[in-house]
């Protein structure tokens, strides 16, 4: 259910189209669908803007497909994450119209929402390794109804690329910075400008990377003041907040 | 040899069914079954209240089958974790009435036995990826002979949908909380109630759960009193615990 | 609010000594206290079956005198835990019946309450040095309300000592083993008994136990089925899991 | 240098009021003071919207006065982190209206300036352990200028605590969450409000708190989208966060 | 070079059927074997006892067969560990006699050595699991020289399985203790006998053993005195170790 | 752009052969050429010595061989390390005179261009398994122009065969040490000699390797004075750093 | 009791010099004794060759001193490691001829037992700050009665120091290697002799060190064949290893 | 023994002023000093260049004072690190013009000799905080003999403080990088110059620093080409290691 399914009903009540039996129905049905392996939030997108985001890692294709066909049966805007060619097919059966991202490992329906912020988010990768996690903000974003535009592989062994960038960053409304290796390119752009950096580490990198627990530590450390960094690898959850904070 | 069969044999000895020296050759026998690869341990039961579960990684299929064979031999229940397909048909062509149970990865006789509990042990995930953990803790409570309920996936994140359980949770006699990610599902649940919670970190999640260390650190420095942690993905070792509880 | 409290208000209210209005304000109060720098949780004897727990690290000596107060004024049991001198002289102050136990760092009020459960839990410790968290559990275990013993210093170095004390062992209700370097008397313990066993890994030996990070792990990988553990020298936890389940 | 400062020198400029010659030198003077043992950077209020914060660990008392000296002297606002009394001490002299928060460890001058926000950022701990951080948190949004609230102590153990305040934080334009042990409120709080989450995680807790380790990793793995970390114990890098996006 | 081979040379020159031009010549070559790829050290059975063995790890097949057929060449005893069926096929085309052995995953000749000690070397394993190692310390011991005799599948979960073998224990001359989990077989051993113990840990069990780390760390914070640790699965490590033990 | 290419772009001018606003045009180009998922730093080779080299891994097979054809064209040199077979295909159709280092896991081009340095860079292994990462040193070393010699197999288990070496150490410019497991061939060689010493950890080594760390750590806490550290396996960064101080 | 203790009584008994009860009655006292803190194990030196070590680390002065009367009144030899001087007094107390080593931080009687064995213990340390940890393992051999001669400050960065005591090394019994840092010592000793060598990381080191993390994996690591461990600055464990080795 | 003592020696003898038997006995006493605590390693400076370096920690004042008295008394150069006040208390008994740095922690002789070497190095701090670390490499340097430049407080968060440096930086011979937090001013000075670039990673910053780890880490992973590290805090090893590169 969103803001305006409720409005809606709240609105045909006042004018008489809905009874008060019916709308005390309504809206006092616990507010989740049970499938068994799965017990759905019909109430997300009211509190958080959006419904329930589907994490393929760890479930069948079965299962991602069945709460993908519960969530566009609610007319619920679809995003899975983390999807592999065998969930998308799976979920393909039941929804004709999903788009597989394989990039971005993704899975939406074909067309996006028109844009409802005016802001700009701006995705900067340090390289072009990076650009996988990338493009799972990028979806992510698209889907939540962000303007975005990216730059990419600005690291800082060649500065004067992202500070020839410079504009571009000070003109963003939210910057995502996608960055494995040290992640140094976090701290360079949070330290000139004025709007929130978001950082992503990635596990991009040689051993001591650690999957990318090197840039996730220089990450959290960045002395550049205002950076917020969310996990290794985490596009979407970098594009989620990046959302809800582009809103206001 | 379990409690029962100690009690027989005392009792036929009582009676006169069975001689002094015999009884006394039964009993010191070493309570062991040497495999060469294996001791079996025939007290377990006694002592343990259930006989040797056979924890398949690492094993051959065929140290498995022989295992098993012996086990059932002795006409004890079996039960065999993280067992792959091949270590299932190696043991079925020693015990044809042996089941798989594909999603929790157990070995087991066809039929469970009666419960032999009255108190039930419910079963929370925090997400349908923790489902196979979770299989793992029912079919050994099965085993053992708790009664047992399950609610999935109703994570913080939508917080009603564990808020709208409470009574099914404050009826269990233990609660057995699975949850990867941040694993904070186990101290919402351990701060609602007041019976025994034992926490399952599961390996689900991004990067930085560090393949369950994250859920593991959180559910040991949870801040509702009361609850215990087992290792991570050890559905086994919290159905264990649980039964074991649910005892008194 | 205990439930006698709550049973008494419904008592009197059926019976006519308390209006309708006055049981609906009585039970419609939110259920906390704020005092600015906490918020305390009336309701959490009610739902856990014990008042809240003041934890004294990180708290001012001011803070945790008027949080002491606080709940001495509601009629609940005092307890709280890692509390240094001055934490206590601020106490006493305003609680003048209240008593510091030194080697556990707890406080409480003089006299403990009657028990409460039949079963007895039996603390057990591999040395000498892990004395103090165990001193945690048994001051919680009293104030709880369920019996107590305790054996000392049965590591697994002299497999003997333990194996002694197998009756004390296997007629407790739940134990709890305390114990710092490789933490092996947990498995042992385990291996022996029926009943629950909770371990308590201790911040005590040499510095690969990484301040209790190897027995914490040992007793996490515990080859005896059904052992739980709580945090590093958490013997409040430890105990408040097993009145939990001393209660059955 | 502030942009009302630029923009000031241009007006000036256009009116005549200052020569081509004089402005230029001014504008083309680099944008630092040298101190030998520091580089005050003069833009950082001209592109990060505030003025370099001294951050006090490792330096000398007589380095962070002198530092707070030069910045007071450019008509900067002020603030020093993590400052020891001994700092204050120092700083006290060379600024005599400079003003000392003993909680938060900072180091401003007398009074805060307007709040140039209409949002306001409410700070929410888990317990009142957490209130130090809190309190850098609190300090640096008064300084950068934005509406603050608090509700300490409403950690998920007591789940309603943190429920009776839905209204309190989603009213709030962005939400500090401050907590250690478990760090499970950041998930809770991030699962009941639209509104940008930032989390931070504390030191507080037992052994395996691994001195904020595991607050931190709870925090990166959380399921609510959109929450964003930053380090252990930062408030005020939390709080900088948070005024950036309260700009919005 | 053997001790032996050096006897003789310096025998054969004494008695003259050695000018001092040759012996000189013999015994200033520089006691290597230039491969190219790798560096033989020939002295490696005169100092230590036993001539180089081959890590397969990391090398191609054609590398370990060179070398194989270099140290065959030199008519020293052939070890290789960590061995494909691909190293040994193409060390068995230079080799004829060549033997492979599947669990332990060594490369041998065909016929072991008469042993050249007269005290046994115990190993003992926890669980069936721990086998590979174990047989890894098995055939090196062979190839040293040492007898051997092998204890399967006594882990403290079931104790009596130990203690029921210590005659074999005491009357070993050293023992090697293999044990993944929580390892704490090597603590029980090592409080029940007086011979050196060497502690195996493995990388059997679940996630938070994380590849072996608990059990090495509690083996190395054994509360029994005088136990000594190789590393993670290391059987080879262990078995020379106690060779060289067992010598004296 | 190289050092040479402006000199001659200047000499040009001065000559009269180049129009004043030619060379403007060519010199205010930015920097950089944007392929969209890349943005190639075409002064690399002006601040560095060196163009941009392709690391591979992450990236598509067609990224990287668009990127190569790009460095190609700009006649720069080209060096892509951690190339997989597909990727070299990819570039060979590219760029027919491309060729692959297996072992090393690079792509160069034909033939490596003349030595612009006169001091010799020592590649040093502790064993033959760390050959592949002495692989990917040597080939970037000649790419740069450094002349290279290489000593295997040569870790302090028999010391004599480094003693050896000494005077082909002590030769040197610059050493690189490459070693896994305890890495003590960094120490025992930075003992011996006055010229720079770049120690490599790699990744072989049995379970308490960690994958490099334990030859990571031992390196960079190397008693010989003057030891520098790169990455795990970081063959590529050794030789850089090597290159560089061996240019004075 | 020690092996001769139980040699009398039995050859009394054969004499008649004692009855049939009374040795039935002796022999029959469980094996400890009970001190409420603690249980003695009095067979610690039947099964192990010494009694009772007392680890001083977590004990109050009361409890050492108690311990070490009981210990001292079994007329057991005394050994307290990690003992502060406050411990040494409460133990003089009550042990007048017991004696502090200060270095060592050890206590034992005045006097040491005559050498019980005939091979010579050799302690190896890198640097002068590795020597308490040397001194805990010296005073360790002689209240066990291993000769012991110590060999100081011979790290690799200067290799000839150790390479001149190659004989020494050579003709030790056992070699304990104490090392910090990167611990190279222990594998270079361990390439150069064949006999037993156990190696001790100490906590001495630079940050990476991770107070002995470093050398500790460094030796687990060790490319020289039959080194073996011990935890961290534990000089006494090596020292019971070396000498229980040394029996031989 | 320096290069020079030898030629003298050499050039003696050669003129007859030094008898063949003289010289050889000279020549043939082993390099060291055994002062029974420590083995000085007289040819230090012979073969490194420098004689040994004294690193104080866990050394007593004592054994400080004898070794710098016994370098002093070989006419060597005297530097000993990581000194307090009491270890130079003691030094500066027994060598009157000793002189102690404080915030270097350093004690060396009162004048520093003349720069041996024409190349600058320059030392760069991120922050103020850095300094002592930078200061410890300063006084190396002078030691050694380089001629040394220091830029404070140029951390990427004000970009443009580094860029300004850009002459000082690429006119430098080597340059050393000392930083804290994320340590990306490594990176940034790494991809602007062409010079080698030593990083030292400092224990400055918040919690997720880990006393340094985060900064070691990220160095470790610089993106920059050429960047080698040395352990956390450690500014004499990044002095040796540049005045060795300056020589060339």
């Amino acid at each position: 259910m969103t803001k305006d399914d409720l409005k809606e009903l709240l609105k045909q009540y006042k004018k008489g189209d809905l009874s008060e039996n019916r709308i005390i129905s309504l809206l006092s049905q616990p507010p989740i669908d049970e499938l068994g392996f799965a017990t759905l939030d019909r109430h997300r997108e009211l509190r958080k803007g959006f419904p329930e985001v589907i994490y393929c890692e760890g479930k069948t294709a079965g299962q991602v497909a069945a709460i993908a066909a519960k969530i566009a049966g609610n007319k619920h805007r679809l995003l899975a994450t983390r999807a592999t060619p065998a969930h998308y097919r799976a979920v393909k059966k039941e929804i004709p119209d999903a788009r597989y991202h394989q990039t971005a490992r993704c899975i939406t329906l074909e067309s996006f929402p028109e844009p409802i912020r005016t802001g700009v988010v701006t995705i900067v990768t340090a390289g072009t390794s990076d650009i996988p996690v990338a493009e799972e903000a990028l979806i992510t974003l698209k889907c939540l109804g962000s303007p975005v535009q990216q730059v990419h592989d600005v690291g800082v062994a060649g500065l004067h690329r992202v500070l020839d960038k410079t504009d571009v960053l000070t003109n963003a409304s939210v910057i995502i910075v996608v960055a494995g290796m040290e992640g140094a390119l976090a701290s360079v752009v949070g330290g000139l400008v004025d709007v929130p950096v978001i950082a992503v580490p990635t596990s991009v990198g040689y051993g001591a990377s650690f999957h990318g627990l090197a840039a996730l530590l220089a990450m959290l450390n960045s002395c550049a003041a205002g950076v917020t960094v969310v996990n290794i690898d985490n596009g979407f959850g970098a594009a989620f907040a990046a959302h809800t904070i582009n809103k206001f």
